[in-house]
């Protein structure tokens, strides 16, 4: 798993990076090609032994890319009282973990480009198990692009039908998105699974999706970058990102788990947008 | 305390309105001078049955203030049955409680202008009790501005020692609000108590830290918003503003408390940022 999510990490960086290179919009006059950046960081422990770390590689303000941030971890340790509480195989045991993951996050400049996420994980506490969730967070929603993004994560599931199921993977994702306190669902939807019992099986589809990554977003990418937009479509984005700012800090599992473990608060909060407005 | 927050949401408003006209600032002459506009909201209960509501003030986009909200609220009915083992007196009775309260955030649009936060709220449950906060959030922190503003709430404090007590109520600010995933508080402080018992003299204190909003925050406005300012500055201050977007989603009791309780979530997030930024 760790050195799978590296060798991806790498693979991804540069698919993004040459999206860079070959933008042709009016503001590649103006601007260099965005490039990553990598940063390592450790983990806090309260007994201050190493509890593992991770490392972000980040781009920002590039001409496609506004922030985009892809971030690896592979951490281990004990899980708080309380939070153990909310982990499955941790409430009645030591509280003993380890996990590994992929996460990424991608704010493109463009409002007409989707901004993207996506995450695949291991997790092994006295169970061990594999999870993952990619879904299409498009500021201005279009249906071919709708299209293309479930079509392809439903062949994904479908060649998978040991471990996946598309229409339960996409209700799951559905749910998972939903923002409470304003009645509405985040983006588009995708996939989302939490609980797959680690096995060979888990282990090839959780490296699939990660694998789906070229056939998910470049494309999409690729089909608006080029385009003009407007000031009043910017500011749909502005305040679509907002509302993405929302669902990360009051709902997100993910930024819960990274905030309550003491994971670098600046490889967690990479998600945030890099500028987002409300109303 | 419905009747009292209502008139003081009156002078606050004509307070903030009056700064945007005498604005000398550059920018006076782009801006027409902000307003206030008002919106009702009631509040959604399970049931259908009313459970009461508040009006909300905003102005946006003024000379001084990018964003000025004042709100007033006064709900009643049942808190759910989980979130009521949070609330005091609410644990073991059927969950009925009353509440009203008074609560602004100001962003001013100048770096050099301190952001400003303060709430005046009564709850009752099987108990009574008052609360309230006030606490100034600059960008760029003037320690002659830190100190008229702590000034202002000893005094006040120190006007009624049966049931306040200025290095407590501090104390207890500065606890509040602390940012624990990044170890750093948000703003230089102020004064934050949760748990006076309502009688007279709580009630009268409540209303005089209302009624010193005139001399906390509009004697700051006017010591720096005719001021130049810089990008840079500018820049500073829209990361900060990602800082307090964080807090007050993560921990704030008060946004908690009215997501929880189906208030309105404009109003509830009011307190959001017209436009914050993360590196």
């Amino acid at each position: 798993m760790a050195s799978w999510i590296k060798d991806l990490r790498n693979r991804i960086c540069e698919s993004l990076a040459q999206l860079e290179r070959s933008c042709a919009h009016p503001l590649a006059e103006n601007l260099a090609p965005g490039v990553f950046t990598k940063r390592p960081w450790l983990r806090r422990t309260d007994s201050g032994r190493s509890g593992g770390g991770g490392e972000m590689s980040i781009l920002k303000n590039g001409r496609v890319f506004e922030k985009a941030g892809v971030n690896i971890s592979t951490v281990s340790g004990e899980f708080s009282p309380l939070f153990r509480q909310e982990i499955k195989g941790a409430e009645k045991s030591d509280g003993q973990f380890w996990a590994a993951g992929l996460s990424m996050v991608i704010h493109p400049r463009s409002p007409l480009v989707p901004a993207f996420h996506m995450n695949c994980r291991m997790i092994s506490t006295s169970q061990s198990w594999f999870g993952g969730v990619a879904d299409l967070n498009p500021a201005i929603p279009f249906q071919e692009d709708t299209e293309t993004f479930h079509s392809v994560l439903k062949n994904l599931c479908d060649q998978h039908p040991e471990v996946a199921r598309y229409p339960l993977f996409r209700d799951n994702c559905h749910d998972y998105f939903y923002i409470k306190h304003r009645d509405r669902h985040r983006g588009v939807g995708g996939i989302f699974f939490d609980d797959i019992p680690a096995d060979d099986s888990a282990f090839l589809f959780t490296q699939n999706l990660g694998e789906s990554f070229f056939d998910l977003y470049p494309p999409l990418v690729e089909r608006h970058m080029d385009n003009p937009w407007t000031s009043e479509q910017r500011a749909i984005q502005l305040h679509y990102r907002g509302l993405y700012a929302e669902f990360n800090l009051i709902y997100d599992r993910g930024t819960r788990f990274g905030l309550m473990t003491g994971a670098n608060p600046e490889a967690v909060l990479m998600s945030l947008p890099p500028i987002a407005c409300w109303s």
